[in-house]
This record gives C-alpha cells, sequence and structure tokens, in this order.
C-alpha cells in the first residue's frame, strides 16, 4: 500500500527539507522525495521529528553475532591474529543447527535495525550439515537468512558463498566441511534456489566467491560466467598481509591486482576489505569502479589494519564508492563503524578530517558516502531517499543529550563523532513498516528470549 | 552511615565472589569485601546482580563536552589538525560564563555516570573571565567542577592547571587569558583554596603544570616544590609530534625524558597522552612507576597516535601503571575507551589480544589495568573494590543481549568488546548513593534541561 510521511526536518542523503514529505510506493521504494505535500489520495502520517535514510550494512556473517566477546583471551605465546581467531570460530560454527542459526540472525538483525542500519548483505557460508551432509534443500540454512529478514524486517541480499578449497592448492579441511561446493554447478543451484525464493524487494540475491584462496582461477570465471552479471558479486579480498604474500606466491600477483586482472569486475562487485592495495591496485579500483566494503570495528578487532585511501569513494564524479559492514558484529554500531573508519585515517596520518571533500562536514560526507557504496553492494536500485531507492529511514531521537543541540550544519556529526548511551534512534520504518520504535524493535522480547535459550542450549552442548 | 550490600556476582577487580559483599563505611570507602555476610549491626541491602568497580575517569575538560560534535568540518585546505582544532575550542572556551561551565560540567558528569565512571580527575584551566579579569572568588569556576561532583555525585579530583606562557619563549595569548597566571604565588593561592573546599571523601586536589610549552622550568620546579607532594601531579605531554620537536629545540630533549631528568616524578605524577615516547623514554616511566593518561576517543579524534608500548600497566610487578580519561568528552564510555586502546595496538601490531598478559582475558586486563592507573592519578587511597579504596560500583545489565549469555570467564570481555545499544548499566553507587537507577541518572532530566538551555544561549550569543 503506498502511503506518505512528514517529517519536520528530512535529509535524503543529498539535500534537506524541512519539513519534508516521503511517499513509499507498494513495492517499499520511494516514489517521491520533496518539500511538498503529495497529491490527495495517498494516506499521509506525520511522524515530525528528523528523518535520514537506513544505512546498508554491506557484509555480515550472522552467526558470528554469538561469538563475540568469546574470542578475546591471550593465547599463552604472543601468536594471537585473525588466523587463530578463525580457529576458534571454526569450532564455534561447526555446532550450529539451522534453528539456531537463525535465532543467532534474527538477534542480530535485531540490533542492527535498532541502530539504523536498514538493509544487510548475508555472506553467507554454512550451506551444509557439520560434517558436509547436504540437508533436503540445499538453501536450508541460506533461506533461514531470507526468513529471518522477513520475521524481524530488514532488507536481505543472499550472498551464498562459493568454497571450493582450503586455501591456494589445498584442499578442504574437516572444520570446512559446512562451506564447501564440490563444483559451480553444485553452487550455482544453491544461487539459482536463492533467486526462486526472492519475494519483492525485500530479498535481493547475488554471488560471492569466497576469496582468491578459497576458490580457484578457474571456478571464479565460470561462476562469474554462470551469474552473468544478475546483480552484485562480493569477494573477500587483501584482508590479511599472509593472504597477499600467499597469493603472490601462488598467483604472481597481489591480490586485487590480479582480480582486476583476470575478473570483468565493475560497479556491481564489492571488494570487501581491500586492506592491504598499493598505489596501483586503488588506481585501478576507481578505474573499474568498484564498491570497497570497509568493517572498521571487526578490521580493528581482528588486528587487519586501516584502508588506505581516505578519498576512496567520497566524490562521485571520481570512480569506486564504499560502504560499511559490521561482519563479525563484534559491534553492532552505524556510528561507530563510521567513526572508526575516520579514527583509523586520523591516528595513521596523525591529522583531522580525513573522509571528506574540502569544506564538508566530516560526519555527513562519510555517512553520505557509506549510503551510496552500501547501496549499490547490496544490488538496490538506488541509494539514500532518492526516487527509486529503498523507502527505509530513521527517525532520530533528537531529545537525545548529543543531539539536542544541534542544526542541521552538524547534525551528522553530532551522530557519527558525539556519543554518549544509547544511539540517538527513535524510529526505524523499512518498506513501510516500523521496525523500531522507542529504540526497541517491536519484537525484541521475542528474538532476546529466543537467542539466550539458543545460547544456553549450546553452552551446554560445548560443556559435555 | 555505614552499610553493607550483596550482590549475586562481585568482581573486586582482583577476583570474584558469588555470591559477595561489600561494606561501605561511613567515609564512602571500602571496609569489608568478601563472600561472607557481614556481622549484624550494619543494614544489608540485597541488590542481587552483578557488581563490578566504578571505572576512574583520569582526565576530562568538562565544558569541551558542549563542542562535541562541532568540530567535525574539514577545511579547505588539508591542514586540520589538533592545531586547527585548538583555535576552535579557544573561541569556544572564551564566551563560557560561571553558571554555564556548571552546567555542561553537569551533563558530561551524568553521562559519565550513566556509562560507569565514579570519578573524575578535571584538569581545570578555565581560572579566570574571558578577558582575564579575576572573579572574586579566584576559585570561581574551579569550586563549580566540585559542586558538580557534589550535586551528580562523581566524585572529583581538582587539578587547578598552571598555565604561564602561550608556547615555548612565547607570552599568553588574548585567548590564554582565561587560563593564565601571573605566577607561581597565585597560582598555588588557587591550589590552597581548592584545598580550603574539600569535604570527606569526594574531593581531592592535585596539581596540573599544563605542559612543558605552557610552563618554564622555573615554574615547574616552584610549583611542585610548593606542592611538596600532597596528592596527584599531572601535566599534558607529548601529545602531538610537533610539541616533541619544540621541546627538543628550545630544552635540547624530547619532553617525557626532559620531565624525568628534571622533575622528581614518581607514582602520584599522570602523564597525560605519553604519546609519542621512545624506548628510553618507556624505560624510564617504567623506573619511576608514573602513570600514564591514554584518552583514545579523544586522542583518535584529534589525529595523536597510538601509545607505542601495550605491555605499559600492565604487571603489578614492574613499575608503571595506565589508566583512561575521556579529555574532550567527544566521546563518554567506559567500554569504547578500553576498546579504542586495545584496537589501536591491534590496527598497529596486525596481532590481536594485545593489552593483557599471556593467558589472561583482554576485556579484564583492560579493565583492571584502568582501574588500578586511574585510581591512583585520582589521588584514591586504593583501587577496585579493596579495602580502603572508595566504596564506588557498577551493578550490570545482565538482561542486556550482549551480557545475558556471558559467565564469568568472558564477562569482562563481553563488556569492553562486544556492543549494541546502550551501555549494559543498570545501576551506579558512589560512597553509598545510588545516582543512576534502570540506566539513568536519577537527575538526568533536570540536568539536561539547564545544559539545553545553555547551549540556546550560547548559539544565540554566537549568531549576533
Amino acid at each position: 500500500m503506498r502511503q506518505a510521511f512528514r517529517f519536520d526536518r528530512l535529509w535524503t542523503g543529498e539535500r534537506w527539507f524541512a519539513p519534508g514529505y516521503l511517499t513509499c510506493g507498494a513495492d517499499g521504494l520511494v516514489e517521491a522525495v520533496s518539500g511538498a505535500v503529495p497529491a490527495a489520495g495517498t494516506p499521509l502520517r506525520s511522524l515530525g521529528g528528523t528523518a535520514i535514510p537506513g544505512m546498508p550494512n554491506l557484509h555480515g556473517h550472522a552467526f558470528q553475532r554469538a561469538f563475540a566477546g568469546r574470542a578475546e583471551r591471550r593465547g599463552a605465546a604472543d601468536e594471537d591474529s585473525f588466523w587463530s581467531w578463525r580457529e576458534q570460530m571454526y569450532r564455534f560454527a561447526r555446532a550450529l543447527e539451522p534453528d539456531q542459526f537463525e535465532a543467532i540472525g534474527a538477534m542480530a538483525a535485531v540490533e542492527m535495525l535498532e541502530s539504523g542500519f536498514t538493509s544487510l548483505a548475508e555472506f553467507h557460508y554454512l550451506h551444509h550439515a557439520a560434517d558436509g551432509q547436504r540437508y533436503a534443500d540445499p538453501l536450508e540454512m541460506g533461506g533461514r537468512a531470507l526468513a529471518v529478514g522477513d520475521a524481524v524486517g530488514i532488507r536481505t541480499t543472499l550472498l551464498p558463498v562459493l568454497y571450493l578449497r582450503g586455501g591456494f592448492g589445498a584442499p578442504l579441511r574437516d572444520e570446512q566441511a559446512r562451506f564447501g561446493c564440490r563444483d559451480v554447478a553444485e553452487y550455482m543451484g544453491l544461487v539459482e534456489r536463492a533467486g526462486d525464493l526472492v519475494r519483492g524487494t525485500m530479498h535481493r540475491v547475488g554471488i560471492a566467491p569466497h576469496s582468491l584462496r578459497a576458490v580457484d582461477p578457474e571456478g571464479l570465471e565460470e561462476a562469474v560466467g554462470a551469474w552473468c552479471g544478475r546483480g552484485p558479486v562480493h569477494v573477500h579480498i587483501a584482508e590479511q598481509q599472509l593472504e597477499v604474500d600467499d597469493c603472490v606466491r601462488h598467483l604472481g600477483a597481489r591480490p586485487v591486482q590480479w582480480l582486476l586482472d583476470h575478473a570483468d569486475a565493475g560497479p556491481a562487485w564489492c571488494l570487501v576489505h581491500a586492506t592491504h592495495v598499493d598505489a596501483r591496485e586503488l588506481a585501478l579500483m576507481k578505474e573499474r569502479d568498484v564498491v570497497v566494503g570497509l568493517c572498521p570495528t571487526t578490521e580493528a578487532n581482528l588486528g587487519d589494519g586501516i584502508f588506505p585511501d581516505p578519498a576512496y569513494g567520497l566524490d562521485d564524479a571520481v570512480g569506486g564508492a564504499v560502504g560499511i559492514g559490521t561482519d563479525s558484529h563484534v559491534s553492532i554500531d552505524v556510528a561507530e563503524e563510521l567513526r572508526l573508519w575516520e579514527y583509523g585515517q586520523r591516528l595513521r596520518d596523525r591529522k583531522r578530517a580525513r573522509v571528506a571533500l574540502p569544506g564538508e562536514p566530516v560526519g555527513r560526507d562519510l555517512y553520505r558516502a557509506a549510503l551510496r557504496g552500501g547501496a549499490r553492494a547490496c544490488g538496490a536500485p538506488d541509494w539514500g531517499l532518492r526516487v527509486g531507492a529503498p523507502a527505509d529511514f530513521v527517525l532520530l531521537d533528537t531529545t537525545h543529550g548529543r543531539l539536542a543541540d544541534h542544526g542541521e550544519d552538524t547534525l551528522l556529526d553530532a551522530l557519527v563523532f558525539s556519543r554518549a548511551g544509547a544511539p540517538p534512534v527513535d524510529q526505524v520504518w523499512v518498506a513501510g513498516r516500523r521496525v523500531v520504535w522507542g529504540g526497541q524493535h517491536v519484537d525484541r522480547d521475542a528474538v532476546r528470549r529466543r537467542y539466550l535459550a539458543t545460547m544456553r542450549r549450546l553452552d551446554a552442548a560445548a560443556a559435555h
């Protein structure tokens, strides 16, 4: 059902309207946005307040939400790294049954919505049972991710992951049996099945060759060819220096260089992390206009490093886009991701105001860049609250002590940088449905009860 | 009045009791802590839940709270830095009247308590009227900081700041007229006046030579001599590389090196920031057992850099301690400071689990280290919930989705690293008084109303 909204102030990602009117079509996309009252005939709801676009979360592994805070003990030797963390995560991933996977995903999605994320690209690799046994429905687990999206009301771009080997030239390990596909044909079966499940604009599908270590060159070429540009393509790349070194040894080039030399990667591609890239790779990435998927809190937690280019994705006239993801979900907080993206740049450069165009507010430029890159990585038809984009918005709590004394010129800066207490989110609407009200997801209690029951069962099982 | 508390679980900073009992003396200090019911005769209140020690905030300039989010616009040239931020901050500082200073300080203190900070060392330099005119009471402004502490219930260590010059060999600038003292004699008048205002254990006083740039060697020696070791001594040091370079040029040594060579600095000294220190300086700092005051969110926001030694202050058998401060208050969040301290180390080293002893949980070691260093920097008689320490505790909201599935072994890790939504704080008690209940300060609404009225007046004045 088409409906229209009135706000005291509305920021579309590009400009302010005060008051502002937004018309959400029956398909959940923006039909109109302006400072003028919509034509009669569309029910108009006055929400008052200050609305901004919901933020896309372009990279996440929902099940890892339950692992947050459980891998922060220092080892006996000084060897804690991404790789030792991964071993712990693999053990945790082995235990999960589909119902548990769904309960954890719902908890993560509720936290995302309460923070102001309104869509999620789920980089999904837990395809099979723990021993690699196929479920009756090959998309048993992936289907749960879409079910979570429907239940809690977050737009979900399902990215079934292609995982063919354990590393460069290495077979799958037992712990990776859940992730693997025998071949690209089996993988494309998952992808086509995902396509069958898509309903309206709340679901989208893309493909995700896991990484250059987990997918060989032939598998990559075959999958990309079979996909035939029908939607986004995501790949983990250059997160860790060891991965870069291995890639150089096995493929004769740095990962991003190799990828852009061998795959027809363009604007629909999302290079997740891309932490370790050199100037030549950055130039190529801009030329090919790829999205970089930054996951600042996870990249800090895992000791990955700092993305080298503060200007990437900022200027629409230059190729390249950038968005944010909460990845491991150790933190789920829109502002913290944006803040830490900027703070990493400041700490490295020992300057301030890095991710912004000259003369512009940094918080606003960070938010805007992440809207644009995130929407593209999720396969959305447009970004922000432009006509044709998802009609998803956040009504800010402007009585919050950290926002209440800010006008339009500094509101986004305050939202991103100034923080005490809860995020200043009052309501969140996705595709015409109010999913957060008074800062709380409308089904928060039920989702949390189910999550906690799941964790008790997992802990009890681990104790045996 | 002596009172005792019972908790389902109590972490003292050193060990767990379940159940745990804490006896708070009439002086607001811990009389007893154990797993055994206190002797009859002391009223016993059962709070249930999980209690941990309140965190000291060892460095802050309360008035800067109102400036948060107002200095995040990029300049036209690529020159944004600590120094350009300071110019904007000076302009903002000029406008503040005592009532406004107090209203802003109360807002900041309420946010601190709601986050779990229970004491604050206020590094106070807004001594005089904007033109340098002395107030009738020379401690007019500093007295407001103590009044805030009393009103909202945060322990306050007032550190009147000695500010003698505008920089190495430079006179005070007009914008610094509020900060300056004519000489050390005038300064010690402020310090003695502060001492007269101290009431019970809620107040303490220390001295604070601002920095080596703002205090000449003779002034430093004279002030430290007059103070005669009666409490903590705080100094801003080596926050920015330019300051290090200037110091080498004017004093012939790096700032920390010069300070430790020329002042009898020991365990009562807090070196705030100490970002730019070399291996020799670090060794000296440990030898002299000084506290390092890290302010991770401010140091990231201002592009200062990353403290070089993850092991500093971790091992009680080695000299040196470390604590956290929210400094500019751009963020006020205990967990975010601890997390960003650790994340800076991880991003630099490209490893995980930096600030912890081998085999120990990182969140717990971070929290414990900051309790110990913070208490010492605030001049408290002991740290954590040890007998004789401030009886200040935080009752965690263990129904919070980010804590509810964690036992004692990972609870502090989850508190520090795992985050969505509001901080998981239910109640905060300081010296036997409940100041936060249900996550909200008991006077939050009144404090916020006064703060917002103040900001409206300041904005209106700035517009004219």
